[in-house]
């Protein structure tokens, strides 16, 4: 796993071949076809979702929810903003466009465990009374995702910190206290 | 231009050659690849485009912005769920994952009409006060279709009138007066 990371860094998904892969793990090809007999796509797969399993995916709770949220929508913009990501996020979408397997997977096993973390980061704030009782925080989850999402797919305007934090505070806007 | 969109209504993107685009408009093969070298996308995007350009896609003005939003919203998510039309979508989305300038086509010539027309909607809301001072309107745009697109691609919930009624209503929540 280790090896499909680093080789993604370093030379991208596009360039990425099985061959590599084997060779910079010190195994054969056969060994990684073995395991992964749908090949490419459904490797950097396990190799992404091991680091999305292995990291922390919970937000940060200063107390301030619109700090909090500000820091991961600052680094989603920034890793969608980065071109060997971007790159990578790409050819999984290319593929998974074509592939429902391979989309449920990428939804469930990348995906969702962020657009959850952000939800009970939203429910903790509802607790503490920063979000109106009222607001729908599946709603609230898909208005920060999705907006980043088509900026980056349509490519309709920069990819910054100062987007990003325009971005939370226009979500905030629908979920404050007194909001609606 | 007939031809095209009467064939991506009967059959579908996928299925769609030039061949039979030829023989339905009465011409030679030859005659299509001349007016489009780059072949199927190339085409479609222009009889879609069409499409665009001849119909309406200013939004009505009934003097309530939220049922008006509603309309265009329903007729949005309405498109995402028919699965021919999703179908191609889905095909154009995947060729323009993969070339930069049919990307940049399809975002100023099929989707940028659209989201203009939400845009001027909202501006005149602004003028008849429905549509806070400070609200970002990019940010709003954004947060109309980038919900929509997101949750077709990744299929995380159904793309019902329900679900467009509910996204309207937080929509709204991020730019009534008051609410920020």
């Amino acid at each position: 796993m280790f090896a499909t990371t680093a080789m993604l860094g370093d030379t991208g998904y596009a360039r990425m071949t099985i061959e590599a892969i084997a060779a910079r793990a010190g195994v054969g090809k056969a060994t990684i076809y073995r395991w992964w007999p749908a090949g490419k796509s459904a490797l950097v797969l396990d190799a992404l979702a091991e680091n999305v399993e292995s990291g922390p995916t919970a937000l940060p709770d200063t107390g301030d929810l619109e700090a909090d949220l500000r820091g991961v929508v600052r680094a989603t913009v920034a890793e969608f903003a980065d071109p060997l990501l971007s790159a990578t996020t790409r050819a999984l979408t290319v593929e998974t466009l074509e592939d429902d397997e391979l989309a449920g997977q990428v939804r469930d096993r990348l995906l969702r465990p962020h657009f959850l973390a952000v939800r009970e980061r939203l429910e903790v704030g509802r607790e503490a009374g920063q979000v109106r009782a009222g607001a729908d925080l599946d709603h609230a989850v898909e208005s920060v995702f999705g907006p980043i999402f088509h900026r980056w797919l349509l490519r309709t305007g920069p990819l910054t910190d100062e987007y990003a934090d325009g971005l939370v505070e226009h979500v905030m806007a629908a979920i404050r206290p007194g909001s609606a």
